[in-house]
Formats: C-alpha cells, sequence, structure tokens
C-alpha cells in the first residue's frame, strides 16, 4: 500500500480504551490520518486524539461522517446498545470491530460496507508493542473490503490472516486462557511474595522461561511441578500453606487436579 | 573460585531427573568433576552419566563414599523413604538437596553437614536453560557449608542468594502458580485450538507480550481481558462454548471470578 493510499482512508476511532489507543498510534505513525476520536469521557477523547493529532467528541451524534473508515472499539455491551447510532448517516463507509467475541453479523442489515479487524494481543495505555508480531484476523462483508483491511493490517503487522466469527471467537477464547489467566497467575504469584516478604521480580526469570519453553516444546511436553509428577506430599504440604487463603486453595486444587488429568489422558 | 578448587570438589549425583540432569551437565560444563551418578532406572543414571562423564550405579548401596558432595535430586516422598540409605557411610561430605519444599530438618540427627541447594527454574531434559539467570536458594547447617555451596551456585548463576527453609518452602509454592499453573494455561490454550482446527502458534505473540509485560507493570495492572473489565457478555458467551467441557467451564468461572476480585479489592 503505497503512501497516497494511507492518506485516502481517513479514519475515526470510536472508543478510546487500551486497543484503540495502540491501534490508533499504530496507525497514525505509518502515515494513516486518525480524523477523530469519540470516548464517552472527555479525558480518554482527548488524550488519545493528542497523541493521534486528531478531534476529538464525547457525543455519538457529533461524530463526522465523511471518514472512509470508522474503527469501533469499545465494550461488547455497549456496542449492541450504540449500534443504531454509530451506523447513523455513514452509508459508504467501512465500519469496523475490533472484539473478538463479537460476530460480524452484529452489523447486518445497519449498513452495507462491514467487517472486524482483530488484533490479537494484550494492550494496556502504559505499554508501548510491537504491532510487527501481532497476529491481525480479518473478515469483512465485501470481497473489495476484506482486501482493504488486509492491506491496512499489513502496513503495521507480518501476520494478517482471514478468519471468520466462529474462528475468531475460539481465537479469543483460547486467548482468555493464555494471556487474562496467565497474568492472573503472575497476580497470585505477586499477591503469595508480598505475603512472605519476598520481591516479585525474583520470579522474572521462571516466568520468562515458561513462556519461551513453548516456542521448541508442546506445552503438554514442557509441564513440570508437583501436579505433573502426582507428587502428593508436595501438594498437601502446599494446600496446608493456603489454608487461610480458601479461594487460592480451590484454584491449587483444581488446576493440580487438570495438570494430572491432563498427564494422564495425553495420547 | 579457582579452578583447583572445582576439582577439589567431586560430586556424587543421586537422582537423575530434569533438575539434576540440568544442573549436573552446567556444573560438568563449568569444570566441576561428576564422579557418580545414581538413579533408579539404568536408562536414566547411564543416560546422565555420560553426559556428565561419570559412572553409573542403580543401587544405593554402591555409591561411591569418598565424594565431597553429594546433590540428591529425588521426588520428596523417595528422599524420605532413602534418607538413611542416603546418608549412610557419607560421614564428612556435604549432602544437599535441591527441593523448594522439603525443610533443611530433614537432614537433622542424620549427618553433620547438609543443606539445600535450590535453583528456582522449570526444568526439562530436552532443553538447555541459562544457568546465569536462575536464582539459586542456598541454606546450610554450618556457615562454611552456606559459603561453599554460595561459591559453588556463584560459578552458574550471577543470583545467588540465602534462604532458610520457610522462605524457600514459600518461593516453591509462588513458583508453582507462575510456572506450573502458568503452563498449564497453555495446556489448556492449546487443547482449545486444537479443537477448533487453529495451530497453537499463533498464541506465542501473546503468551510472549503477557510475559514481558510483567518486567515494567504490577501483575494488576497488567491484566486486561472481559473479566477485569466485567463484561458479563463476553464472560456468558464464553461458558456457553465451554458447555460441553466441564472442567474447563469450571476453571473459567473460577479464574474469572477470582480476576474481578481482586480488580476490586485492589489497594
Amino acid at each position: 500500500m503505497i503512501k497516497q493510499d494511507k492518506k485516502k482512508i481517513p479514519i475515526v476511532f470510536i472508543g478510546a480504551g487500551n486497543l484503540a489507543v495502540n491501534l490508533a498510534q499504530a496507525l497514525f505513525c505509518s502515515g494513516f490520518e486518525i480524523m477523530q476520536v469519540y470516548s464517552r469521557t472527555e479525558e480518554s477523547a482527548k488524550s488519545l486524539a493528542e497523541k493521534v493529532n486528531a478531534g476529538w467528541v464525547t457525543d455519538l451524534k457529533e461524530v463526522i461522517l465523511n471518514a472512509s473508515l470508522y474503527i469501533v472499539s469499545i465494550k461488547d455491551s455497549a456496542l449492541t446498545e450504540l449500534l443504531q447510532q454509530i451506523v447513523s448517516g455513514k452509508d459508504g463507509a467501512l465500519l469496523v470491530h475490533t472484539a473478538g467475541s463479537i460476530p460480524m453479523s452484529v452489523w447486518k442489515g445497519k449498513t452495507t460496507r462491514y467487517g472486524v479487524l482483530y488484533p490479537m494481543q494484550t494492550f494496556s495505555k502504559q505499554r508501548e508493542v510491537n504491532f510487527k508480531e501481532i497476529p491481525f484476523f480479518i473478515e469483512a462483508a465485501q470481497r473489495e473490503d476484506v482486501e482493504l483491511l488486509k492491506a491496512i493490517a499489513s502496513v503495521l503487522s507480518d501476520k494478517v490472516f482471514e478468519a471468520d466469527s466462529r474462528q475468531r471467537r475460539s481465537l479469543h477464547l483460547a486467548a482468555v486462557f493464555a494471556c487474562n489467566f496467565t497474568n492472573h497467575m503472575y497476580v497470585l504469584t505477586a499477591d503469595l511474595l508480598k505475603k512472605y516478604g519476598l520481591p516479585f521480580e525474583v520470579m522474572l526469570p521462571l516466568i520468562d522461561e515458561t513462556a519461551r519453553k513453548v516456542h521448541t516444546l508442546s506445552p503438554l511436553e514442557a509441564q513440570t511441578g508437583p501436579a505433573v509428577r502426582y507428587d502428593e506430599n508436595v501438594i498437601n504440604k502446599h494446600l496446608e500453606i493456603l489454608a487461610d487463603e480458601p479461594e487460592m486453595k480451590e484454584i491449587y486444587r483444581i488446576l493440580s487436579e487438570s495438570i494430572y488429568k491432563y498427564k494422564l489422558c495425553q495420547p
């Protein structure tokens, strides 16, 4: 996609959450024009708009109508609720959402050019990510829009795929396990260490190696620890230590059982 | 520690599991002499012994008595069971175990020079790890042996700490969450993706970024996803998809509740 083309696709962001902030910045830095940012709160709208040299509004009725691409990145429940207002007056433009969990059909019958642009990554406002390695999953109602979205995503990433709504839903669910639940394990680790007056940093080499391992071993092959060895002595000692932490104890018990079961039943 | 000193501490490994294999190889490659390897099975004993140019036995009674350091790295329950045989005839030598979960006091009254050498990492036989960044936690009954173990560990790693049995037990429990349970999240991810005909590799950028994030953000700050946003629409859709996977569904439910609770109750 050549430089002039990018300028021909002025973009509006509906939503200014973690994903929107990261995606808008990456598009802006790659030469795209971000015309406007909408967010419910002035603080978010303004903050993102300033970063990407765009205007901002907090009222959906004030969203400009002459953009080429509207990237809608808001909470799932908000999208359903605001859908009618979002599409209103934007015939001819391409409207996409960025949610793994929402089918493309949510747009159906509301507008003619629509699709999904789903970058599968964990985004935080405080942290820049390397877009080059982020898988983008694309879907659109019309073939030309699939190609357009692919071209746009390819400016940012080397990994652009087509995926239908069913596949994207599965990817999103899997990503909750791979990322959100994994990060929660780090949260529980940090909580335990804090209780014992030990610094979280001491765990980073272990966390890094655990992630690196599954680049070369399957997760089942990579599994270590008392549960996969069924070392009941250790498991019981750990459950004792967690006696006054009923929730953490329950998580420990359920995950240990699941680890052992996968080990037993692996082909 | 100078080269001659290393040669003055001939080592015997009791056990040839993942940790023993990695530690023995690292010590051997750093110039230490591994005299002998004991393992219950000939296959493991021989395989490790060949790698580190050592003799091997499968009968504890045949373990040589003139080594300076015995590194005992066997399942917790086996250690308790075999303790008497392990110490037998080795007065004067230093005996250490490598288990996070076993107190040093397990040796007490059985021999005079004893301790613990605990490298906190996930070890697999198929994979070499970088020992330089692995935290070693040291404990010994006698001050001179603390210093000796520190000197030995410092040859391998830049991160050598003293830790008593209580601290080590806490570290080990935290490591189960940071590593074993995290890896199980990867197992569940792989299982889901397989079911949908999607390759596990597509998740690696997300897994890597999730691990990298907690180098600069606290795990609580790093948390993203439907549970922390309390996006009930998405959570309910995911629970529906998991309807025929009762165990995975239960794990999803419990971890989502825990994520949301940590968010609510964070200071």
